[in-house]
């Protein structure tokens, strides 16, 4: 899609008309005095949150945010590989894919050897390796996310909308109370309620209000880190230039003007520019009144000099310091008492916004913690649950924290030459981008072991899908169908655990398969997960879905030799679900061969609501699979 | 995407709540008093030239329909590939992959030979033979069709919204009348205007309003063909069923019991049945008066027996006689009198819904009308373009109405036995079934020799594309962004004209390279159709869309190399469009391989805006290029 060519105009490109663009604020219903979850703050981490727990109609939800309207450009506009899997999750990475940019190449600009002052270029590279991921990484408006995330929590089981014109101005937290522990107070901005005070009670509240985070103060935690005083200026503009890469993705390191990045834009034309300023002197503070769009452009013009830059619109720009900065602790849990309040995105983490890691780490947060919400407040699992979100996440960003550190101080550092011997080699950082690559797009992302990730014991029987880190999707055919797809993309934001058996060599539903005997432990055994966790009158596959993977083409499996596991009766009618069997098999490569499934033993993935993999166990295993999700669910079926 | 399991409802199923699905119909505006196109039903012909002219922001377009709001349920649900690449001309092709069934093999199901009381499957095939297409064929409501269009429609340049409650009752023709010379009269049906009668002048009128069209009538226009009193029952269900092949495409001859087709629906459970009744005496009309649902499933049982189908809800479900039929004309034009009035879709044309032809032909009738009509009113074109609408539409639907009587005949027969040594062999039926495989698909048709189609004199330069037929589109790489994608794709539904240039073997914009002659030529040239059939202070790309294939690698080409003419400055910014310049390889593959590109001499092909080629011509053949516009636009440079 091509867009922009006239100016930036803010909303959906589908629409010709720029202001039927734009969307009317929902009406200003007040808020109700008790939830479920109050989320304070509708960026990313916040959005996200809310859609995944619009997924359950039991669940009450609301969400505030201090300013009046959704956020319709800047920020933001990175997204990793691993955030469009969980986008696909929700059912719109299709609509982001069409409209975004795709990282497809990233090349690399130094100081000419022969004239320093001019920039030449050192190399391209791809920017995702082969098969990290099904995802593309893309570029697009933050606030284009903000409006997927919208339509979802809209179209949810339970309505959510956010409320608008609010600003939280205190928290309190009241252990002692059971039901409604936190009392949040806000006070309304918009002219017709200004200065008017409300009072909400929550079970649980999530601080999604970014970096100056008031939840986080409330209970008593602190950003803490460093600043280097290095300052960025950030632009998303229209502009003519002849510098030859200007649809790619380019690092720019200047001899003697600092350096660049150039991100290109979505809709063929909007390009961003993250331009280096100078080294800020200490408690120096940089803002839009010290420095100018025309300085940045002059700037900019410095840096790529033989080429040049000429701005027709900007449609965005922001300056911007780095800072490395962590908070404390992700909730307020304290002395073994349980959590009530948790911090998400930037409200956590600030970093440099070079690696585009804001956005992803974010929603990325929320990501994991949703479904464990969920799962506390249906009952499906203990509060000692939530104890996991602060110990996987911490870990998280602290490593995002570290690397930035690295590849900022990279980044910034003059590039190395006989007037710069100290400064940082073009093909050293370009290493480092590389070796981090995975790190960037998401995928690296890998939880400690604990009750929901297991000991690697079993990893064997699955080489290519590691415990602890998220399910690798690969092609297979669906057998009812013969549908060739994404085995990933049967996992949908929906809060369901995942069974993937995988079967053996074992003739397919004989008396020696392994699967078969899985499906009758699990459907009949009283000790069965599923018999125990599954409500009365829910559908079987309600809170751990089955499903089962083949060796043989789906053209030498029936569908009435499955087991009936394999292919519920659900629904009040009672009606068959025939999507949970697939061959292996797609285009003569096959999902063992891809993912480093054992062909003789096959095995069962036990992978999360998050999709990442907790425990990996051979298919007769039954006591692993029981003891597993004894440690995880609550028995709900009496 | 997994829905209706809970019961059918109209809408998008993306929208949990069901009442939220239902959009309120548009306001009741009056309509206009002049129009420069009125088109007559609110049918997928209909929509989709609505759709089409909303995006000229010139042309003033009304649309009208006798009903009081859009189509919520029933009607046809197959689309084959060809209109699915049509839809992504209007980038919704996506959404419909998304939320649609995927035919990706077809059961055929004969009677047993041992007990022929019972079926018994004779054979699975792939639906769509490799590489036909690089879209699906899919099944979905006709009424989600219908939504998208309808979403184009309100987001055009020209908002176009359907004027419901709105009957055509007289329509007059005055040729002597230059500027508005239809005259069209409409009675009000809602209840707040019930009776008003509005006039409406118009420049041309489509009558898309189905079988029964009273435009048709109107000029004089009439179906003629032949009933063979065959009727069929249709029903979309939920059900419960042990028939193993029931999501998948089936046909099913039984001994005595009469024929069945099963078309697996949307979101996984929903299904429909095409359930043959018994032969009709002659002048017997069927009508859901004599015949019930009862009915229909009690003999849907006796077909598939011994598999049984327990109907849980029915989502809807009609009866059908079977008629070929074909109007006289497809427009109003006699005597060498240009056309005013045209027709499309079922108003045209009339047949079996088994082959799935319906949606498909009147959809594409309007596609090969809308740009012609646009041409004409903006003045790109001569009114004498319009009457090759009747001469492409009119073969097709002949062709249509061959191939429907023969299938329909096949499927209505009994099959072949001892018995019946007349009736048709199933594995005859299969093999017809698989010839007409390209014909189904929509990627058959081939429009005759025109003006707008040129002689195949040159085709051995392009043999894969044939001109006449669709751009056959494939895989190549975008030199600005690396991006790999459909060359097709490049081609929306914004009524240009493109010339493909594949690169010979001469080296990249060398003085030798042809293309580089040929950018020299089209942008600098007065004879250059550009140069003459462009409007001053339009983009260079507004009327003719250049862009240029070359053999080698992306990483090999520069940007700054490339002719001015293939990387255009446009917009009120003199903005760079870099999207017109692609590698041919993609993945190991090269687009000349795929489709028969000679790699020596390289070649022109000239694509129309509704992606028919038009003509394959040598790269230095500028005669021929300028011959073949000159006989098709007007020179608006002037
Ligand atoms: C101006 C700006 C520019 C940025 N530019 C880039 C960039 O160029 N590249 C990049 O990668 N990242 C950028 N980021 C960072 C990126 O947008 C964040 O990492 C990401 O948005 C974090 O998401 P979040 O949901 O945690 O917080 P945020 O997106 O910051 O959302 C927090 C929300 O909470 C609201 N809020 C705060 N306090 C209260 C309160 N007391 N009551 C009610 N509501 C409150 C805020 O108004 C805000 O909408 C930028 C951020 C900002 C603010
Ligand atoms: C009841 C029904 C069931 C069908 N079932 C199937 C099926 O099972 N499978 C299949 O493949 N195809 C089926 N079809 C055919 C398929 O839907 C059509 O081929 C397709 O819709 C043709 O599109 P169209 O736009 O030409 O006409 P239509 O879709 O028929 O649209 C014509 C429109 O014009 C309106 N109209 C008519 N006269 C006037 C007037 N005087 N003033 C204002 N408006 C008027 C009508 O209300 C209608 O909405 C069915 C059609 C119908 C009507």
């Amino acid at each position: 899609m091509q867009f922009y060519q006239q100016g930036f105009h803010p909303g959906d490109p589908r629409i010709t008309d720029p202001l039927d663009r734009i969307i009317a604020p929902p009406l200003k219903h007040p808020m109700p005095s008790e939830v479920d979850v109050m989320i304070v703050g509708c960026g990313p981490a916040g959005l996200n949150l809310a859609a995944q727990l619009s997924k359950f109609a039991s669940i009450s939800t609301c969400i505030v945010e201090q300013k009046d309207d959704r956020l319709l450009v800047g920020q933001a506009d990175g997204i990793a590989c691993r955030t469009m899997e969980m986008f696909e999750a929700y059912d719109f990475a299709d609509q982001i894919k069409q409209e975004a940019y795709w990282v497809n190449e990233t090349a690399f600009w130094k100081p000419n050897t022969e004239q320093p002052e001019q920039i030449t270029r050192s190399s391209k590279i791809q920017d995702v390796e082969d098969d990290l991921s099904e995802m593309p990484h893309v570029i697009i408006n933050q606030a284009r996310v903000h409006d997927a995330f919208l339509d979802v929590m809209r179209h949810g089981a339970r309505k959510v909308v956010p409320h608008y014109s609010r600003q939280l101005i205190n928290l309190e937290v009241n252990p002692t109370v059971t039901d409604y522990p936190v009392t949040l107070t806000f006070e309304r901005l918009d002219s017709q309620h200004l200065g008017t005070i409300e009072t909400v009670k929550a079970k649980y509240v999530v601080g999604c209000d970014g970096a100056r985070s008031t939840v986080r103060k409330s209970i008593g935690r602190e950003l803490v880190g460093d600043s280097i005083n290095q300052g960025w200026g950030v632009m998303d503009v229209l502009a003519i230039t002849d510098f030859p890469d200007i649809r790619l993705k380019s690092a720019i390191h200047s001899n003697n003007e600092g350096n660049m990045l150039i991100i290109p834009r979505e809709g063929g034309y909007m390009v961003r520019l993250y331009i280096e300023l100078d080294k800020l002197k200490s408690n120096e503070r940089l803002s839009k009144k010290n420095i100018t769009t025309d300085y940045l452009i002059a700037a900019a013009n410095r840096i790529m000099h033989p080429y040049t830059l000429e701005v027709k619109e900007i449609a965005w720009w922001s300056v911007y310091e780095i800072g490395q900065r962590l908070t404390t602790a992700f909730d307020d849990a304290e002395n073994g008492r349980l959590p009530h309040v948790f911090l998400a995105g930037d409200a956590c983490h600030t970093h440099s916004p070079k690696a585009g890691q804001g956005l992803n780490t974010s929603v990325n947060d929320t990501w994991n913690l949703g479904w464990k919400l969920a799962h506390v407040l249906i009952g499906r699992a203990k509060p000692e649950l939530l104890q996991s979100y602060s110990l996987e996440r911490q870990t998280v960003a602290q490593q995002l924290i570290d690397f930035d550190r690295e590849f900022s101080k990279m980044f910034s550092a003059k590039p190395k030459s006989t007037a710069n011997p100290d400064g940082v080699d073009p093909a050293a950082f370009q290493k480092y981008f590389v070796k981090f690559g995975r790190f960037t797009a998401g995928t690296a992302i890998h939880y400690p072991q604990s009750n929901l990730v297991s000991s690697g014991k079993y990893q064997g029987l699955a080489t290519g899908q590691t415990i602890g880190m998220r399910f690798h999707s690969a092609k297979v055919t669906r057998l009812a169908d013969a549908k060739s797809m994404h085995l990933g993309h049967s996992m949908k934001a929906d809060g369901r655990w995942h069974i993937f058996a995988f079967a053996g060599d074992q003739s397919f539903m004989s008396d020696a398969c392994q699967v078969k005997a899985l499906c009758e432990f699990l459907q009949n055994n009283p000790l069965s997960p599923i018999q125990r966790f599954t409500p009365k009158n829910a559908d079987i596959d309600a809170v751990i879905n089955v499903q089962a993977v083949f060796q043989v083409s789906h053209r030498k499996i029936e569908v009435s030799d499955i087991h009936s596991l394999l292919q519920p009766t659900k629904s009040r009618y009672g009606l068959k679900d025939y999507e949970k069997v697939y061959s292996a098999l797609y285009e003569g490569n096959s999902f063992y061969d891809k993912r480093g499934i054992d062909k003789n033993n096959g095995c069962i993935i036990i992978v999360r609501p998050d999709q990442y993999i907790a425990k990996v166990l051979p298919l007769d295993d039954l006591d692993g699979l029981t003891s597993f999700f004894d440690k995880v669910l609550l028995n709900l079926a009496t």
